[in-house]
């Protein structure tokens, strides 16, 4: 793992959360994406190397709409970048490590990701994170 | 805010999560601290320019005692890096966020900082971090 490539955090209301990060970060969001197939759309702010990328479902299946409803609004994953997905999938799994995804697939910001069971890491939801060739 | 200084994660039993956080991390911990004012031991791992901490209890009474009680293991606090802390706090609260510490206090690594009450960013618990002159 190489740096900390994002936070995700869900949020009921994007636009609302939008305003509340730009007043902590004290930077404006530089982009949203909306990925269908996850239900979300996403904000992203840059902060150092890294980044914070809000979360809103986009409809009532979407995991983030359950992760809210479960828990509320708060962290939903930490996301590391990779140079090479398949390969860290690979040593993980030789670890030990139980993988939600096995094979990498599209993520939002042009990136292959993949992510760990939660019960692998002490609750937490890993993301692996390998920026995409376009 | 400078960048993410690191990542609070709350856990068990800090020698199985130093052991699982090496493993997924690909290094070693670098250091542990124990806090007594805040009931917590905490280990550091260094990734990219910030850290991950990971907090265990030492007694019943420890914040991170009732947080795993209530919500199990997982992401505790995200703390960003920031250079002047009481300017920090100052802007903050006339942006018209809550502050749990109003003024600067002593934290692990060397630390002066600060929370943000949750309810103020989505669910997160913000911590401001300022490297402490020594």
């Amino acid at each position: 793992m190489k740096k900390i490539e994002h936070i995700g955090i869900a949020v009921k209301d994007l636009e609302a959360a939008n305003a509340t990060y730009k007043a902590v970060l004290g930077s404006e969001h530089y982009k949203t994406e909306r990925v269908e197939s996850e239900g979300v759309s996403t904000s992203f702010f840059k902060i150092g190397e890294s980044k914070i990328e809000l979360l809103a479902a986009t409809n009532a299946e979407s995991p983030i709409a359950k992760f809210i409803e479960k828990r509320g609004e708060g962290i939903h994953h930490l996301a590391f970048a990779v140079d090479d997905i398949k390969a860290e999938i690979h040593r993980l799994e030789k670890e030990g490590f139980k993988l939600i995804n096995t094979a990498p697939k599209k993520g939002a910001d042009n990136k292959l990701v993949a992510f760990m069971h939660p019960k692998s890491a002490n609750g937490v939801l890993v993301e692996l994170c390998q920026h995409a060739p376009s």
